[in-house]
């Protein structure tokens, strides 16, 4: 496991090195299967399409479903599927990565295998982490799968909503992450209708002009 | 990996056996984080623990939170902490049994880690795998993760009160379990709202009794 663990950070070193000199912003997108990644992906894409020059890297264990969701964008778009595997690793990236163009792409988007345990503990050469959650899941889920919230720069909370037919209490959520990990940048939304996404497409913006510098 | 899944199987039909002499009802329950598993396990145990003798194996990757929420029914309660680790193994549920006194018992609920991908593919000793899935995770989840739904004896689709707000399809959330198994025992509840959960309880006092034959 060890053994397996080290060749996944010597190859995620040699992307981050890669991307860096491409001036290519990578963010690894994981949450919990339906917490709402790929409409989140859906609406950063439709509203920074104009701007940037975007590709996609899907990540799933079986089908193709959310690769033909994100079709309609006509963006390069790479599926990896897993083949029951829970996580993605950075020698798929790498193979991943050759496929697009990166001379003419501002940012990667890389959705994950649906797992809040797994892909939090592979580095795949991304600048990023972002957890996404969604109030549906509950209050307690920061502390009960930390590692994720820990390595996370940046936190999606969906669905809100939906708060009002849950029992989710903000403070505690809050908290729990304050304690985690006090430098996570937070953003609430509801990536169904579409809403609240501004914080995170500056988060974005700025992320990907400090990269490009 | 290989020779992990060969130990794993062994030592899981080491605890089949074990558990059929002992006539216990071991049931793996199954899914993503915040799907409702630990609620259901609230209302299932306050319904039947004056009939049968309940014991319970809670895995976790951090904290005690479920097992404390649990302890308020005086049953036997092992805690599992797999530390980090995304599935239980059949080597800790039998040191796990071991703390019980199975002929003074008639069910053991396992209530795996949140994951909707490794549990599944791990056979613990159990009799049957019981998929929880809610309707706000999204009606493409059997597809897109296709093990568990395949193979598990018994499905839960939890949070139904929660139906008209979310775009969950039941028609073709049904077609898709149709075609990945046909067998399945299919029950539609609201753990949060203790509604609907008969047939689940009945589901469970008749495969004990098969069980206990």
């Amino acid at each position: 496991m060890k053994n397996i663990l080290n060749a996944n950070q010597n190859k995620a070193d040699e992307i981050k090195q890669h991307l860096k000199e491409k001036k290519v912003l990578m963010v690894n997108i994981i949450g919990s299967p339906g917490a709402g990644k790929t409409t989140l992906l859906e609406n950063t894409i439709e509203s920074l399409k104009e701007t940037y020059s975007i590709a996609v890297i899907e990540g799933d264990v079986a089908t193709d479903r959310d690769a033909r969701r994100l079709q309609k964008y006509d963006i390069p778009i790479v599926l990896i599927n897993t083949d029951g595997a829970c996580h993605l690793e950075s020698i798929s990236i790498q193979n991943a990565l050759a496929e697009f163009d990166l001379d003419k792409t501002d940012i990667v988007f890389v959705e994950n295998v649906g797992n809040l345990v797994c892909p939090a503990e592979f580095d795949i050469g991304e600048f990023a982490k972002i957890a996404v959650i969604s109030v549906t899941e509950g209050d307690d889920k920061p502390e009960k799968y930390p590692l994720l919230f820990r390595e996370a720069k940046a936190m999606i909370l969906n669905k809100v909503d939906l708060i009002e037919y849950t029992d989710f209490n903000k403070t505690e959520f809050d908290e729990s992450l304050r304690i985690l990990n006090g430098g996570l940048s937070k953003f609430e939304m509801s990536c169904r209708k579409n809403e609240g996404l501004e914080g995170w497409l500056d988060w974005l913006k700025n992320t990907h002009a400090e990269t490009a510098k």
